[in-house]
């Protein structure tokens, strides 16, 4: 099927998810918009754990935290965006912040500055899915997202230290 | 990332889709399964749109009402699925059935018969993909599905005559 790649078929489907988050009189107010933010980024986090757990065993026996974290930029990227994060950067202290230039989800709805607020929307899902992609090789985290200009965002990993 | 295959991906999403649709309360009786499957049916519905509207121009002028449900069994099923569709039969009146023998979002539940009264709501996102996608190519349509022994299955598409 020409020009219908894979990657196309499961942003249409994101955008579908998104939209049911929100719609039929759910997602309105602040409480509305946490409460969506939470399902998809729960979603997100369960799809993560399916992928990683499909890895080949010990194609993840990374020794150094780093490593793991560059596997996500590279690997998890690829394998949901057809291409990898712009830069990745570090505190060494547990800190990663992973930038997308062009982040395919935004890319989609980045026909202006107004629409910023609706942002979060397109990220949770994300956010969940480096979480449950790194809880699954055993590092529990946190992850967050922010968005400065249309197209490009940031998600903040913070690795929980045991 | 090997071994993360794209469908994998599509697959994951699609079965926390199927699981937000019946959770928190909702999708429970006769009523909430009907609106879960409701649900479900839009999204694939607004995806085969997408899908379709992504097509090159002037791959689709099919002559033949049959050489669009071909496309739907061979190229449809391709991106979707990654394989063909095993079977397809015409009453050559505006009938068609399309049987998959092994559907995709049916093996990761076809654990035994007992699940039968599942199924539907495995099938519901494709009746809308398959809808959906037809109707783009300007062929209104009624598409159902059956279960008779898992994981095969039939999608019964009838076309609305104008």
């Amino acid at each position: 099927m020409p020009a219908m790649a894979d990657e196309t078929l499961f942003q249409l489907l994101h955008t579908q998810v998104v939209a049911a988050a929100y719609g039929a009189g759910r997602g309105s107010g602040d409480e509305g918009l946490r409460a969506g933010l939470t399902v998809l980024e729960g979603m997100g986090f369960r799809v993560g754990q399916g992928l990683a757990e499909r890895l080949p065993q010990g194609a993840l026996a990374f020794r150094e935290e780093l490593d793991t974290i560059k596997f996500l930029c590279r690997d998890l990227w690829g394998a949901v965006f057809g291409k990898q994060t712009d830069n990745l950067r570090t505190n060494h202290q547990g800190t990663y912040i992973l930038q997308d230039n062009n982040f395919p989800f935004l890319t989609q709805m980045a026909w202006g500055q107004q629409y910023l607020e609706e942002a979060p929307k397109f990220l949770a899902f994300t956010c969940g899915l480096l979480r449950g992609t790194l809880s699954s090789l055993g590092i529990e985290s946190s992850v967050t997202a922010s968005v400065t200009s249309l197209p490009a965002c940031k998600f903040q990993v913070v690795i929980q230290k045991a």
